[in-house]
């Protein structure tokens, strides 16, 4: 993983005025592209706009308005949309910078929700991620992405065909449903983490190789990223319950109450992937330690029986002129009954130790 | 231990509407089964029934009616209680969802209370959950199971033949015992576990085996999983005696604490489990690293004792043509004495760095 | 230590409706004994009933009256206590269940106390435990112990002589003597395991033996199981110390908050202990790694040295025809140049390298 | 990084009365130099001052006054500061110590701010730190630093040419820009370390040398300096947001909030650098295990094979009289097949344990 | 470090009436020395007296009367005090008991305030620690040592020569001035640890030692104890400022608010300490770890190489009357051709390896 990329924060901004609007993050997406869609309980409208002003004529007391921003580094079309909609230059500044932590913020026109989008990149075994802030109005809601492609399908599949409340229901309700589809869409993340712990476990068992181990790590160093996405999380669902902005009906507690929910099984799913994957590891340390014992065993036993009968053998290969020894008819069969019997103690020996 | 399946939540509800009713999590039973008990102080009656709405029936303000549902794929049956009994669709979400956090929801005609039934499966050193929720009205109680078979069967014996206060109360009282009965039987798991812990641990202190350290690396995973289910057990109970319901009457609330008190003495073993699982490791790791020590001792006392004795000799096996030692008479008896005396020297130097 | 003893909690209550009256725990005691201290600023009884009844008869307002029951298995005995005085069968639960956790619960006539009496073994470097409840009246104290023998003695002997306050004042300083009795009790125990722990130290330091470390692991579990005793007390007499109740006068709270303060101090001492056996099991550790090190380089160092010079000393052992080497009249004298400035040159090398 | 130095806190000041002033730290600065701008919406004036009298007197309603020291050992400068404008002297001796913890502290007519400064030396990877004070009056800040230096020439710059709201605002605004120049400063910080743990972790992958752990070991300890200056902050910022004082504006409030969550987000990145340092320096240890078993694996497979098969070389090396091997024409062949099966024997085993 | 010593508190105590005067603790000072000093704005008198009532009569309304007792051992001379003073014997208990826990109690008629003094002695690296208790009465107070010898001089003569506030202030700010003396004093501590810290991370990062692992353990075992001291003064100091006790007038709040400031620097301080400690054991583990894989890898390395070389020289020591090679005339050559090219085999394997 480049911790060195998902750290960065460019320092570009350091010295400026607050409220100085400048994109930092990578330039994700190429163009920028504008979506609309607008819908009350009867009619419903869905098109991609050329510039922003355009979309924002459809805001209005009878419908419900949504317009989806997929890229950030044009910067002058944000700035419209505050001037346009009177939003504080910091909140547009906290929509550029792409490395928020998530938060909410509770203006008096508007509330402003930031949070991260997450995807699990198998094959590098990677966690993806990507800022999506919310402003919530009255009777609108905008959101900001970095990149086109999102979790938001479904629910748009919804609003098309008049499924469930939503077309019933007011902007709040739209701003909740984008809410949960990110959470649920952590699940999804989740599970494939999940079964990758799986398999890592799985090869942990039966025949662990070099890089196994690596892979844990790695995957552990993934965690410890996704706490940090996951943890303000909790705050954030909480304080939408707890807040007493107009802007969010009292029907709809109940359904936060429930988002809430997820949030807190979201931590401790993460919490509990980093503590079977610290378990992992010590298990990987005391199995080597255990092989390596073997190892430094079987060299021992080796080494401590054939050492010495080795010595013996270098006694008699000597060429000093006087050793009776070597003139004795039997001393030859007598070398092998010392050798055998030397080698059996030895074994004995190990035996008693408990290294065989 | 299959961490796959533990963690595994379907990812099929993503992007489905709120409330839309799926059940989530392994179809763990083959039919479902609806058990139905009906009593008040004065009469009881037990049954079996075919389909819900018969069971619905019974309850009326003059009995206590509990309705025992073993399985959740029938969808159309949640949803028949749900609309019967006004139960929000979220509710019915949350009981169908079977990888819930336990948690307790005071709405204002019913409670939701969901927990998790453990079971210890010794065999494979396991443990087995199953989720239950138990739905509190002002005169009945709807428990949902994954599984047939479960830790009720003290309590239904309690009200057939009316033992202790049970007939003579609500149904808040029904759900308190269904709690304690679950709470009960996490002892039971936990005797259970702790036996293990205790087999394990004289194992470890006779004759550690390869397998042992696993088995204690596994329990310990277990242990993790199991926190994630006790834990919030705390707050559903505390607020199940905090809550100022109509539905649970103020003489209850003698009993709920004494279930609190259990619940913290649950919490509390487990704790204590996993920091002696922690210690039995940390024991293990440093018995290794002890007997490592050992074997390097005895092949650096064979091999250095050894070697140069082997050397000499080997000087000694050498053919040059001018060496005079090699005629000389004494040559060999001092050369067993230079041996002895080698050898005795190294045997106190090891003696003198109490490695003998 | 046997865990398993320690964490046996008999399942057999599992099942029975809250309230029913089983002894759960080892019967420790062969026999129930029944104590009776009956005392007031000018009269003083003490005797050994035969039965509760007769015990029960001394309760009246002009006298503190103190029961104290040693042995728990006579549950027909506690339950005339119950009904006698009034007490909840849930109360009398938690006394004859001898796994509790400490807690204090507050009832109208009366509040109940429970908390652990602690002994060290020395030989067996084990701690024990009894549970003993206390049961605080208007006019009476019944404390219940599961063995014969406490720490109560001095305590018995300042009511026979009137010393200090005691028989001056009412039921609550006498349940306030007993707690701090108790108490002052866990400082001898900690003393003990104290000294214990500066042997162990001084063992570790000088010699420290195979079973050292295995002694300093079973006293760090003995303290896992005693901070689950003591953690708990802090709130229990935090609690008698808030405790509006009447049973409890103003002018005790003087004593409870110098009770407080030894608990909170016992505490300290507890976790300060856990710190120390960490700490000296660290150090262990780096010491046996150190170890290894050096066996390891005594190893290397001989065979690095020796090996090579055996290898030369072999090759003018082979029986080649044709080696000029062999006939040369200085070959065996350079032979031991060679050697010696070889073995130097090793002994270099590893000088510089710090290995020697 | 001299630990030596960081912790170093004079000890001069022990036993003097407090509020005497004592300038604690090293000297950093040769020259104290005191810097003045003065400005408001119309106006704008930036000198260097001689004496500070001098730019005492610009302090007036009408205008904004920043005095900015650079240097802290002229006492009596500090002095007269703090008549002249009302400062109580345990104010001025914070200002003078230079190992403060950050802190906030809001006294009547003015404010005191204490914070950290942080460079990132890169060429000896340590964290440079130095304090600075701030004192906000009704319509002056002055800031003291330690060293001349700062972070503050843009909002010099947007001060001189009138950018953002500056100019339109008070002296609270003022000390806001200071705050927000400091912590933006921070992110720089971090990004160089986070560069710098990018690096290690590359290193660490592909060929760690013996260097490469003592960089992330000593990193590791600079975020713990790191810490001990960043918590606080946190505590420092929240309590300027909700403090009281005439001095802070309402419409202030937005600004902190913003500077809050930054703080939070430094917080949250030191943390997560932590845990990833901690993750290094595992994977460094589990991977040393993992070639340590794998040198041991060769020597174990050379040794095991080679020195039984010398032992046999050396019996037949013997000088033995009677040796009937010896004279048998097929001796030497079938000593070369019993080798080579041996060999083999031994290859088997070591590719069945999986060594190979 | 002598825990045995630290740890012990005298189990006499046990079993008395509270209240019961006894000293606890080592008898550390030969004999009980009186020091009274006695000032208002315009008079001072300060002297040793022999007997303690001559130096009660020293307060009265119109002075300050400060009366330090040096050793504790004489329990009539404290009895005295209370009695006099009408301070309770609880107090006196505590004043006795030289293991207290630091902490400040809030009685009508004065105020106990609870410390220890913490001296370090370089040459053992100890940490030695003697308890002080102050009593604040409303124109007294008494200050009560274990031992002659205190942090207090400085103070002394701030009284002496009329420095400071203190002349002129109540008996509060003299009670301020000891407690700011002490932790003042904790500085100069800290500072010596400080500089043992560096010099151990200096000898670690040069040339360690054996010892120098044992020492920093050491250390850290002192830092424990040191934490149990000095975590509580937090508490303890914040509850002087929140006092509402008519004890403490308003204008000190400035100076206690200072004092804590002080002490969660302390606190920070030996956090970090721990911290540093902690992270130089670690490393010096992974030093070992890595020197242990260097001596592995010279020892394989050589084992490699040359014990395939001595068995093949072994070979052609044999003295088998058939063996074709030795008679050949280039095999002495040959042998050297394959003993260098099997050599240079092995060294490109190991270099290959990276192990050269």
């Amino acid at each position: 993983m480049s911790i060195l990329l998902k750290l960065k924060r460019a320092s570009k901004k350091a010295g400026l005025p607050p409220g100085t609007l400048v994109h930092i993050g990578e330039r994700k997406a190429e163009m920028v592209k504008i979506g609309l869609v607008n819908y009350n309980k009867d009619a419903f409208q869905e098109k991609e706009v050329r510039n922003i002003e355009e979309s924002l004529d459809f805001i209005d007391a009878s419908t419900v308005t949504w317009i989806n921003i997929d890229g950030l580094h044009d910067t002058g079309l944000i700035e419209k949309i505050g001037s346009n909609l009177g939003i504080h230059s910091l909140v547009l500044e906290d929509v550029l910078h792409t490395t928020q932590r998530p938060k909410i913020e509770n203006y008096e026109d508007y509330i402003l929700i930031v949070l991260r989008m997450l995807y699990y990149a198998s094959d590098v075994h990677e966690i993806k991620s990507e800022q999506i802030s919310i402003i919530l109005g009255s009777h609108y809601v905008i959101s900001f992405q970095e990149l086109e492609g999102d979790v938001f399908e479904p629910l748009r599949e919804r609003i098309r065909h008049n499924k469930g409340k939503i077309r019933k229901s007011g902007a709040d309700y739209l701003a909740y449903g984008l809410l949960d589809s990110i959470i649920d869409n952590y699940f999804v993340l989740l599970e494939k983490i999940g079964i990758q712990i799986g398999e890592l476990e799985e090869e942990l068992s039966t025949e662990p190789q070099k890089q196994t181990v690596e892979k844990i790590h790695s995957l552990k160093q993934e965690i410890i990223f996704l706490r940090k996405s996951v943890w303000p999380l909790r705050e954030v669902i909480a304080e939408c319950e707890r807040t007493e902005s107009d802007l969010i009906k009292e029907d709809l507690s109940f359904y936060l109450r429930d988002l809430y929910d997820h949030t807190i099984q979201v931590i401790d799913v993460v919490e509990t992937y980093h503590d079977l994957l610290s378990g992992m590891l010590d298990l990987y340390l005391s199995r080597m330690s255990n092989k390596m014992n073997e190892v430094m065993k079987v060299l021992t036993i080796f080494a401590s029986i054939f050492i010495p009968l080795t010595f013996i053998a270098g006694i008699y290969g000597m060429n000093f002129k006087y050793m009776p020894e070597l003139e004795w008819k039997w001393s030859y069969p007598v070398f092998w009954v010392v050798i055998i019997v030397a080698a059996l103690v030895m074994l004995a020996f190990f035996k008693k130790r408990k290294w065989l």
